[in-house]
C-alpha cells in the first residue's frame, strides 16, 4: 500500500503559502511489536499549527523540515502489535498528515461510535469543544446572567463557546468574518448579537451596540484590533480567557498589544491565557456533559470538511483566512 | 488665618509642568456642624493623581479646573464640630493640597501615634504598603520560592513588595532608574539582585540575567519597555499584578502594548489589574501585621520629603520623573 504523505518544505515568513507544503510518498511498512497501523480517516486543521511551522519553542515543539506535519486524526487500525487494539478499531491520536499512520499503541485513544459521526471527535467532542469548556467555565469562570462576547463565534471553538455559555444562562454575543456566519450566530447557533467585523468601520462602536452594558466575559481567540476593541468594552471585574491570536500568527515580528492597557488597571480586569491539555480532568468534565446537551439538542455543531489529504494544505491555508464556518478538517478515507 | 492652597489652573497635555497648577489665598472657614477643621501636616503625592488631572471617567472622578486639589493628608484638629474628633487629634483623610482643610467628619480617620513617625501612615501603614501587600499576596498570590519581580523597585509600594515578598520567603529582584536606588535595594531593602534600567542596553536581557529561571510573580507599575521585557521573562504560568503603568501616565494618546501578547497563552500567564480600595479586609489585615514587621527590623521605610505647600507641584512632577526614592510626601507644618 502506499501511503501519500505532507511535510513541511519550508518555513513560512508572513502567510502560510501551499509552496510550504510537500507531498511524498512511500510504501507503507508493517508495525513492529508494540505499533499499531491506523488508516487515516479524518484529520484536523487547527490555527495552532501555524504555530508549530515557526523555529521557535513553545508548549509544543516547533515541526521539522522534511518532517511529516501532524494532525488530530481518527482512523482505524488496520494491523495491531500492541494488545489493547484489533484490526477494525476506532481510534484517534496526534498522527500525521498522511493516509496511514505507523504508531506506538500507546499514542492512541480508543474511540467507541455511538450515534454521533466519527469525525465530531475531531470537533465538539475533541479539542476546539473541550477548549470552548476550560476556558469558558474555568478560566474566565462565566456566571449565569453575564454578557459574554466571542471574537472568533463561528469558528470551531467559538460556535460551542456561544453555546455553552448559552446553557450556562449568560447573554451571547459575538463577531465573525461574514454576513452568512454573522446569520448563522443567532439563527443556530442562539447568539443574541453578533456583527461582522469585516463591514464595521469601527469595531469599539459595534461591539458597544451589542453590549451597552460592557462585557464580562470575552473569549479571545483573535488578538489584533478585536481584541483592542474588546479591552476599551470590557465591564469592570471583566474576565478575558486568552485562547489564541489568530489575527497574529502570520506576523513576520512580534507586533504590539493592544492600546489602552492601564484599563486592566481601572477596570480590574483579569487576562488569563490557557492551553487545553493542562486540563484533563475539566475536559473529561465537559466530554460527559456534551454527549447529553447534544441529544437534548442544545449543542449544535458545523464542520467545513475537505476531500483528500492532498487538499490538505489548501484547507489549512482557508481555515487560517476564515473561509470555513465551524470546524475546518479534511476527509482522508471513507468511513 | 490664611490657607494657601493649590488649584488645578489647566489640563496637562504630556508631561505636567508647574504651568498646570495655581496658587491661592482664602480666609480659613470656622466648621459648622459635622464638620472639622484640620490643620494639614503632611500630604501625599501619588503617581494615580495623574490620571485624575485628565478629563477622563475612571475608578476615581477627575479634577476639575479651578479646584483645589486633592491627596491623602494626615493632620491634627483645630476645631470640631463633629462629636467623634476634638482639638488636637490627629487624623487622616482624603483632603486638599492646602494648608487647611474644612471637611465633613465623617472623611476622617482617627489616628492613635504610636512609635513610627506620623509620616508613616501615609507610605508604609498607609495606600503604598496596602497596595505592595494586596498586589503580592491577594492578586499575584506569591509562593514561597517562587522568584518575584517589581518594575518601580524603589518607589513607595516597590520597595514594600520586595521586603513583603522576603518575608514570604521569595527570591526578590526588580529594577529602578539609577546606581544609588539599585544600591539600595540590595543593601538596604534585602532584594537578591537589582539593575539600574536607565543604564540598560536590552533591557530583556538585563532582567533575564537576574532571573534565568524566569519571573512567577511580577508587580507591575511602570508598562512601557519595561512590561514588555517582564513579559518575555515570564515563568510558565506567571502571574503580572498590574498595580500601575507610570510610564504612559503623560501620554497624550494610548500607546500600544507590550509586543508579543501571544506569550500570555503559550506560557499560560494570568495579568490581573487591581485597585487597593477594592480590598478593605486585605488592609486591615497587612496594617495589622505591618506593624509587627516594622518593630522586628522586617520592613524598612524611606521617604523623600518636600517642604512646604508651595512645593508640592515640583515634587509631584519629580516623583513622575522617577527622582524620590521611597515614598514622596510634602510636610506642610511642624508635627
Amino acid at each position: 500500500m502506499i501511503n501519500k504523505q505532507i511535510r513541511l518544505a519550508s518555513r513560512p515568513s508572513g502567510w502560510v503559502t501551499v509552496d510550504n507544503f510537500e507531498t511524498t510518498e512511500e510504501e507503507v511498512a508493517e508495525p513492529a511489536d508494540g505499533q499499531v497501523l491506523v488508516r487515516n480517516i479524518f484529520m484536523s486543521v487547527d490555527p495552532y499549527m501555524r504555530g508549530r511551522m515557526n523555529d521557535v519553542k513553545s508548549y509544543v515543539p516547533p515541526f521539522g523540515i522534511g518532517d511529516v506535519l501532524q494532525a488530530s486524526v481518527v482512523g482505524q487500525v488496520v494491523a495491531s502489535e500492541f494488545s489493547v487494539y484489533e484490526e477494525g478499531d476506532y481510534v484517534m491520536g496526534m498522527l500525521g498528515w498522511e493516509n496511514y499512520s505507523l504508531c506506538d499503541g500507546r499514542q492512541l485513544r480508543k474511540l467507541t461510535p455511538g450515534t454521533e459521526p466519527l469525525s465530531w471527535h475531531l470537533g465538539i467532542l475533541g479539542m476546539p469543544g473541550m477548549t470552548a469548556y476550560v476556558g469558558l467555565m474555568k478560566i474566565a469562570e462565566a456566571n449565569t446572567g453575564e454578557t459574554v462576547f466571542v471574537s472568533a463565534a463561528s469558528g470551531a471553538v467559538g460556535s460551542v463557546v456561544g453555546q455553552l455559555a448559552k446553557i450556562h444562562g449568560c447573554r451571547v454575543t459575538g463577531c465573525a468574518g461574514s454576513d452568512d456566519k454573522v446569520a448563522s450566530l443567532t439563527e443556530e447557533f442562539g447568539y443574541d448579537a453578533a456583527f461582522n467585523y469585516r463591514a464595521s468601520e469601527a469595531l469599539h462602536q459595534s461591539i458597544r451596540e451589542i453590549c451597552p452594558d460592557g462585557i464580562n466575559v470575552s473569549f479571545e481567540n483573535v488578538g489584533g484590533d478585536i481584541f483592542e476593541a474588546v479591552l476599551w468594552n470590557m465591564h469592570d471585574y471583566g474576565r478575558v480567557a486568552l485562547c489564541g491570536m489568530i489575527a497574529h500568527y502570520n506576523d513576520e515580528e512580534p507586533q504590539p498589544g493592544p492600546r489602552g492597557m492601564m484599563l486592566i488597571v481601572g477596570r480590574r480586569l483579569t487576562i488569563r491565557g490557557f492551553i487545553v491539555t493542562d486540563h484533563p480532568d475539566a475536559c473529561e468534565e465537559y466530554i460527559a456533559k456534551a454527549v447529553g446537551w447534544i441529544k437534548e439538542g442544545k449543542l449544535k455543531y458545523r464542520e467545513t470538511v475537505a476531500e483528500g489529504i492532498e487538499n490538505a494544505p489548501g484547507a489549512f491555508i482557508d481555515m487560517l483566512k476564515g473561509k470555513n464556518t465551524g470546524k475546518q478538517i479534511v476527509q482522508l478515507a471513507e468511513a
